[in-house]
Parts: C-alpha cells; sequence; structure tokens
C-alpha cells in the first residue's frame, strides 16, 4: 500500500504509527510526493495520521507503478533529460581503452545527434582472465570527454564500495545486467543521488526488473531509468533475445523512461540497426549504443561496436521512425 | 551445393550423373532457375554435364539463401505481391465462425487497408476438447468472404489430407508453428501449387526454420513466406517473446519474405500495436495480424484480437512507419 | 467431465443426451470402463440416462488423469509389459541401417537384457538433404530382428498415411518429439491399435504433452507410455536439458507409465549413463536409448549412441538402482 | 596456461618475469601445488624460472579444470568432508526464524543424518517488502544450533561487506544464484579463509559456473563446492528445471565437489524427493535441501520445505541409492 501524505512530519507520524502495529514501512520522497509505503495487502483500517490518499495496487511492485502516477517521470542526466515524447541515444564504447578512444568517440557521437557518452571503466568480465576495465582512470577519462564535448557520462558500478568513486564522475550509473538482482547494491543506489540506469537481467523476468527499480526508488531514488538488453533464450543465433514486449509492457505498467540497447542482443553490427529502430518501434524513449573508432580492434564486444558511419546511419533512421511515431 | 544449368534436358541430364556417382540429388525450377541440387559439402570434380554456374554454401540451406540469390524474392498472393519495399498486411479473425462474423471482418479490414484475409477453417488446439474450426464450411466462408471484398484469403493446413481441399480455395496456405518441422507436411507443400506462409515453431531456432523453408522449396515450391510469431522463454508477461532479431536475421540471409504476427506474442491486445510497429522497423516485409468484430466473444485467442478501430490505428502508424522507412 | 458407464449401450444414449443439450461428448471404452467425455467444466444436470460416476477434474487432460484412476496402467508390448514398480528398457540404433546392423544390435541388447528393440525407418531430420530412413525396408529389418531373438520392435511413425504400414510391423509406434502436437496424427493414432510412445516436444510444456495423451485416449487408443527427451533451454553444453522433474510431475500426476531417453539430451554418449539412473532415480518406469555397433560409423546421431559394452554398464547400474529403490 | 613451480620463491619470480613480458599473471597456492597462473592460449617460450609442468587447456577456465588436476578434491565443511564416493547432506530451513525453530530442525535433521545445517540470516529476495532475513542474529541462532548438535552451518552472503561477520561464524559460504556472476564478491571469496557453495545462476550456463568458481579460486580459494539448483525455462510447471546433465558434467570436467538443491527446482514438496534421487543418480556428492518444523507456515519458500519425516524418507533412499552406486 502507498500512503500519499501532506509533508515529512506526516510522514515520518504515519511510518510510527504504522510500525506500532507490528507492520514495516518506509518513508520516502519521490516525484514531487511524501509517501509512506507498506508491504503490498497490508490494509491498515483506523490510522489517525491524516492521509491525503491511499493506492492499493495487486502488483508487487508499486511506487514504479503506472496505476497511481498517470504521468510519466523524466529523469535528468547531466543538462538533458529523458522522457516520454522523444528518444534519448547513448553512444560510447564497450571500454574506455585510451584517451584518445574516448575523446574521439565522445566527438563523433556527438556530432552524429547523441545525448550522452557510455563507456565502461569498472567491466563485469565473464573470465577472470579477461580485461576488466581501467577503473577510476577510464572515469578521468570520462570526465575529460565531457569537458571537451558537453555530454554527460553513464558508466557501470559493479562494487557497493565504489559508489562514491563512481558518483564523483558519472553523470548517471549503470546497473549491468549480472546485478539486477545485487540487493545489496541497489539499496545503496536508493542514497546514490544520480540517476540509475537499470539493465534487465538475462535470465530475470519483467516483473523483477521492476522490483529491482522498486528497491533502488524505495530506498530513496526515483530517478531510474529501465534498459531491455536482451534475453537468454534457446535460440543462439544472436547473442541474445531483444525482447520489445518486454518495452511494450514496461511502458505501459511503469511511469519510469525505457530505454534499449540493442548491441549486446545483436552480438554483431550487422542487426544493430534493426533492432534499434524495433526498440524505438516499440516504444521506447532512447537507446543505449555501442560505438567504437576502429571496432575489430576494440578491448571488449569488438564483433557488436558500430563505426561511426553506421552510428550516424542509426540516428538518422531513428529520427526519421521518432517523426513517424510523433515523437520529438 | 547448386548447379545452375541452362535447361530442363541439362537439368535432368545432371542429375542422373551426380546419381550415378551415388550422391543424392534433386532438381528443381524456382525463380526462373534450372537447379540441381546436393547436400551441402558435396563438391563433385569432373562432370561431363554442362553447367552455368556452381554454387557452394556454408549454410545448411542452400535454395532460400541469400548468398547465391541476392536479389529478394518477391510472392504473389491472389491479385497482389508481398515484396521488399513495401508492407503487406493480412488481417482476420483467429478462426471463422460465421457467415457474418467473416464478412463483417472482410469488410472492416479490407476498406481500413488490408491486403489480405486470414481465418481458421482447421484450428491446431493444444485441448481436443476445444474447437476444432468449421473444417471445410470455413473454407466456403473464406471464399465468399473473397468474392464480397476482392481480398486473396489466407488459411491454415493441418491434414496433409486436406491440401486438395485447401488449395481449392485458399490463396495461400499457411503452416502452423506446430507443423513448422511436420515434413510430410512440408514435401507436400513443394507440390501444392500455392504460396506459403511459413510460421516458425515457438520451440524453433532460426536455421530450423529456414531449413523447413529449404523443404518446401527443394520439392518444387518457391513461393514461400517466412512469419515469424514469437518463441516460448522463461518469461511468461506475454503470451510469447517476439524475436525481432529473427525477422532481421532472416531478411539478411534469405531471400524469401519475411513478415510478422503480433498476435499471438502478445496474447493481450494492449501490446499488438507496439510489437506489430517493432516488426516492421526490424526489417519485415509485412504483418499478419488478428481482427475480430467483438473480440471478446470470440470462439478462439479472445484477448489478443483487435477490433477494428484498433486495426485501423495498427494501419495508420505501420504506414507511417513503413513511409519513413524508405518504403512504398 | 467424464461420466462412467456401465455398458456400450449406456455410454452410446449418453453421449446422445449429451450432444442434444449442444455440448459435444466423446465415447470411449478405456482401460475396462464405459466413458462418456465432455469438456471440462461443462457440469450438466438432470440426465435421465443413468451413470455410475461423475469425474470432475480441474486439469484440462481428464482420461490421462491420475486423480481418478490411482491405479497404474500398464501397457503391453509384445510379450512383455511397460508397469509400475518395475523397469523396462527399450535400446537400439537412431537408424536401421542394414541388416547385420540391427541383428547384431539386437542381439547384444537382448542379451544384455533390453526389454525391446528400437530402431528407425522414417527419420525426421531438420535438414531436407539427409539420410530420412530405409522406409519399408527397415521395417522388414526391424521384424527379422525380432523373429531373430524375440524381442518385441518400436519404430516411429512420421506420416499418417503410413500408419497401416507401420501398425503391421511394429509393436509399439513412437510419436517423435516434433509430432508431439500432430494433432492430426494423434487422432489418427487413437485408432491405430497398438501401443503409442509418446515423445515430449522439445519446446512443449508438461501439460502440453498429457494433453496429447489425452488426444490419443479421447480417440480411443489407451495404451499409451509417456516419454521424456529433454527440452530446449539457453543453455546449450548438453544437446537438450533433460527435465527430470517432469518425469516425476507425470508420474505423480497420471496414470499412465513415463519412460525417459537419455540419449538425445545427453548428444553425447559420455552423459547418457548419468542422465539414465537419474530418470530412473526421478521414478520413471523405464528408459528408451540408442545403441549402436560402432557408434562412430552411424548414419545419425553418431556422437550420443552408446558402444555394446557401455549399454551393459548401464543395464548394470540400471537394475542395481531399481532395486535400491524397491522396483524388480 | 597453468605453470606448476616448486615453492612460493620460484611462483614470485615466475609471476614477475611472465609480467615483465606485459603478460597479466597470477600466483596462487591451492591442492598443495604453487601455480602461476596466466590467460587460456599466452603460450610464452624461453621462460628463464623452472617451472615443474606447464598446463595448456582449451577451455576457458583452467585451475578447476579436471584435465589436469584428475583426482578429486575433497573440500571440509567443519570436521567433515563433502568428496567423491561417498554423499554428503546439508539440510535446514529457508530462513532462520527463531531459536526454537533453527534448534529444532538442527536436532532433527542431524538425528535424520544430516552432515551440516543450513539456514539463511541474509535473504535475497525479489520484493524489497519482503523479510529479508534476521541478520546477524541469525547468524548467531545457527551457531548455536552448532553448539548443541555439533553439525557445522551454512549460510548465504550477499553483501561483501558482511564477508568478515559471516566468515565469524559460518563453517561454509553459499553464494546465491543471483549473485553467481557478483564478480565483486566472488574475487573476495578468494580470501575468505571458509569453504565456499557457489550456487549456480538461474539463467547462466554451465561454463559460467565454472568460471566463476575460477574466480575464486584464482582470488585463492580452492575450497569451492558446485552447487546446481535448476535453471529457468519455459515450463513453469515445477519452479526451476533442475539440469542434472550440468551435474553429469561438472563431475567430469572439473575436480571439485558438485552437490544438488531439489528445494528450489521442485517449489512443492510433493516433488523434492525424486528430484533429490535423480541429482545422486547423475553423480552428484551431496544435497542441499530445505527443511522445516512446519513448513506452512515457514516466513519463506513455504511450499517446498520437507517436513522431518518427510526428510528422514529422503536419506533413507539416498542412502539405499547411494550404496547401489557403489558409494559409501
Amino acid at each position: 500500500m502507498l500512503y500519499i501524505v501532506e509533508s515529512y512530519q506526516s510522514g515520518k507520524a504515519l511510518k510510527e504509527e504504522i510500525e506500532s502495529r507490528g507492520i514495516p514501512a518506509w518513508y520516502v520522497e519521490l516525484w514531487g510526493n511524501y509517501i509512506v509505503a507498506t508491504p503490498p495487502g497490508t490494509k491498515i483500517d483506523g490510522l489517525r495520521t491524516p492521509v491525503k490518499a491511499v493506492v492499493e495496487l495487486k502488483t508487487d511492485y508499486q511506487l514504479v507503478s503506472r496505476q497511481w502516477k498517470r504521468d510519466p517521470t523524466p529523469v535528468v542526466i547531466g543538462d538533458r533529460e529523458i522522457r516520454e515524447g522523444k528518444i534519448f541515444i547513448i553512444a560510447g564504447p564497450c571500454s574506455v581503452e585510451t584517451e584518445e578512444q574516448i575523446l574521439t568517440t565522445a566527438r563523433a557521437v556527438k556530432e552524429a545527434g547523441a545525448d550522452a557518452l557510455r563507456g565502461g571503466a569498472f567491466k563485469p568480465r565473464t573470465s577472470p582472465y579477461t580485461f576488466q576495465g581501467l577503473g577510476e582512470r577510464g572515469l578521468i577519462l570520462l570526465a575529460k570527454a565531457r569537458e571537451a564535448t558537453g555530454l554527460p557520462i553513464t558508466t557501470e558500478l559493479m562494487d557497493p564500495e565504489d559508489l562514491p568513486l563512481v558518483a564523483k564522475y558519472a553523470d548517471a550509473i549503470q546497473v549491468g545486467a549480472r546485478n539486477m538482482q545485487n540487493f545489496t547494491l541497489l539499496k545503496k543506489l536508493g542514497r546514490a543521488g544520480k540517476p540509475i540506469l537499470l539493465k534487465r537481467g538475462f535470465g530475470n523476468t519483467i516483473d523483477e526488473w521492476l522490483l529491482a527499480a522498486e528497491y533502488v526508488a524505495l530506498h530513496g531514488n526515483g530517478n531510474i531509468v529501465l534498459v531491455e538488453r536482451g534475453i537468454r533464450t534457446y535460440d543462439k543465433t544472436l547473442r541474445f533475445t531483444l525482447d520489445v514486449g518486454a518495452i511494450a509492457y514496461a511502458k505501459q505498467h511503469t511511469h519510469l523512461p525505457v530505454i534499449g540497447d540493442p548491441s549486446h542482443p545483436a552480438g554483431d553490427r550487422r542487426y544493430v540497426i534493426p533492432l534499434a529502430l524495433a526498440i524505438l518501434a516499440a516504444g521506447a524513449d532512447g537507446l543505449i549504443v555501442e560505438v567504437h573508432p576502429d571496432p575489430d580492434k576494440a578491448w571488449s564486444d569488438a564483433k557488436q561496436q558500430l563505426t561511426f558511419q553506421q552510428f550516424e546511419e542509426l540516428v538518422a533512421k531513428a529520427k526519421a521512425l521518432a517523426k513517424a511515431l510523433g515523437k520529438d
């Protein structure tokens, strides 16, 4: 249940009143609301603290549901905004490799029309023997690229202990697919003070994805962007199966922005553009896409990163499609 | 291996020559070519029969590959054509129910811009206790709807014995997902004399789908349209997971037209339009979509069929999107 | 609903009475019962025809449910019986290749303790270019092997038109995974006069498997053995993922015998024995396993067929395990 | 590549020598060996430091491979040992709830023949609104249960920051399915000083599971037990699909002990015993199973926990089966 109250004071009072009855309660300020949340299904009669509105939902996720907050939530990244009705494009290399690489890419993707720069400094790698990212040096290079181009930057956080470090540099913090149910991390991101790009785990259901967002929101951070990036299925022709249905569903059932990553499901740059367009046509508010100055020489994900020229083609097509769908 | 020859006579001669060496060979006339096909990897030196071109492919499918036939194959259905560069929309109810139902639907979808009418007369049903279709009476009603509207009709064939009956009425014959690897049926469709809409099985890989098409082609019928309709994955939020990657892949690796069915993966009409647009954005040449005059009262698939009004909205959006992508 | 009646006459009368009320009804004689079946949920009051018992189930499958028929159904194959409480082992090559191959195998597997011989004469193959089986000649060779060893024989039927031919030779007819939802075939098998080994489709749920059995039973044939053979999942380390949970579930929810095929999920003979033992430990009533005199030279499934020696090892371990579980 | 050397000194020297050539190297002491590891495929000629043996593997995992270390690795938990050739049973409730609950359970499972007690103090929960475990208080209660029964205890670690706390109480530390690719956590467990029970992620391949073990080993901890607990597939009849093939594969390709969890894939206590027996028959070295004094009242996983009586039945059957398979 969600109890919308008038003020911080009412919220604190209500939380205490509910807890005194043995029911867990959380107080959060989100999207302009003072909210006390209790577990779904815990209806409480005869509360003394005054309440503006009570929201009862049949879903396990509550705060992020569109059933009570019908207007879409915009999320500000740097000086820009991801919001319903336009498309937001984040582009950049899989990993930050060198200063030249990241600066060249930042300039190229900005020129082509990107809204933000991505680049991995801490890389989750299946094998302990492969390149694990430049760490803080990668963050410093990203910050240089931001300085040079004005593009806000997004990068992945893996270790909760690195949160202060990553938050110092990044304009938005990515949660990788493998960490979508790292609840320790999600709770700490509730107090990150930065927007979160929450990738769906490749073995996770849509409900689990929305509940992961609920973890972040319930711990205080409402600036969440959902990122669909493909799931594991029996078919291995492409690297993952992009789930456009998840985009359509998430857009209808949550008020958060939803974007898609065409690079990981494609696994091969030949399929990135069609997947990117499918993401947008399914209703997504933007893209996060891998672009590299010389993809074949990339230190990771070499096969799937776009060249600058392909990225320009993608942006042109994406903008034409967005316009046809009535978006900015 | 594919051996392209000059004439029927050369083809027959070459087939005999190859078989005399103990290698199986098939002779087919497809897409304006005289072709002798042998299993992949069976290179034969010193053939006496003159050959125009030898095609060696690394894939298991050969005839349907775009590697040797780079121009896309158009497929004629009734008096219309599915082809690359435009979009073709097939619409109609899951099952033919009554004369009024099918005539009303035919008129409505034609008015809205559909290119063909679909309707099931023989229904593959998971339970033996549920409605199995009107059988021949359904075919007769479809033919009436064609007469009334001029729309060509497509319908599913389940029992190979019913092929003459279905071919008598239908302008194109659908192979359902559950029959995609019914090799007996596929071979017989090689001699159907009608175009085939080949749905991908919900548990089948892309390669198996293309090899199912190869079965039909190798047995003489090159008029095949591939239909992606969603696969089974661990996520059950929607009914199936639409695999837009399969569309992108099939468009690049085969010369056959590829269309998508948004109704079955959606399983709920709220998600049909976004999935339909994603199908087209991924590169498909058209759609096959379920539409019903009063979906909630439909005898099968009630939840997922579109109303006439929703179908009009879909066509309008599809056409805008197609235009933005440079299609007719 | 199932209505158990006293006699053929009552059954026919009841069927007519129910149909006269506009409800579909089927009359079958199965497992010593005279049964009229109607779709689940169709409760009918005030029937005039006398009824011994009315069975109302919450599942979509009815006849094959263990809820009303609590005693396990034995199935007779040749002069032997598959039944709960013992283990029944069917062994033989993937495909019948030559007279020597099938005779040698039949003798070896009999010697080792097999209860029946398997061998494919009609082979469902993903590619149209690969070996499709010897056809009737394969059936004749199987019959010779039966004559030589006394082992009953089982083989796959693909084309409904071949039913009389296959039924003439085989002691039990296999339905392959790809045909599990070939409803045309299932209905015809209802009148096959031979026991059916019904393989689960690799993309099908347990419920769909039980409903496929219901198709066969409702059309008159109650001699059905369920065969779990692995499903498609995202993990491709082995060929398929053997679903032992499906065995445990099917044993509790249906009265039909359940056996398992360890060869197809293993895909490699190194894993066949552990999978076979897991099948039995999960509660299966037997095994169907591929054995070949010289597996590396087999015309199909070369990697996964056992040698004679491995099969002997399997039988010894299976018997020890069965004994430990309190089986014969 | 793995370089086996004579001593700590040689190892350090070799690591430096290799790194001086620009190749990453790790030094570890594991299972009685001094090992320098470099990424697979990095063959280095002309090394000056003397080397006892060079191991070149084609797999991405190296240390945990059975190709070079053919003898199985035993893992000591408390005063007991998980090792090939016997079965080790860990049992206990999903979550530690109360002192009485955990003490009663510990006594009952010990009496029935369990080798260790499990119990969750930190619970990874899909929803932020559900019970997240007692935290340190749960650890203290587990320690009391150990004191009372002598059973070693195992419990899950979620937050890397809690490692010192958990290591203080637990005899073995569990990594949950959702954390199998939490590489930050895996690296820290390399220095945990306690054995690790590494659950396979429900969306992870077998190779990823072995590489997760490689992470732990490469960071210094060779006391790893692999735990198969079911994967996500399209079939939802049971909670997860137990992958017995993964057990068979892991036993052949790694020298680490492998156990199975039948409770989570079953999701319902009716299926736990058959799945447990299938796990053992597939070759596993033991079980980890949920048992509760009053399962229906459990605070989590109520449906799948065994009663004490069912656990006794399980142990009796498991021991009979183990004996039949030639195990202690």
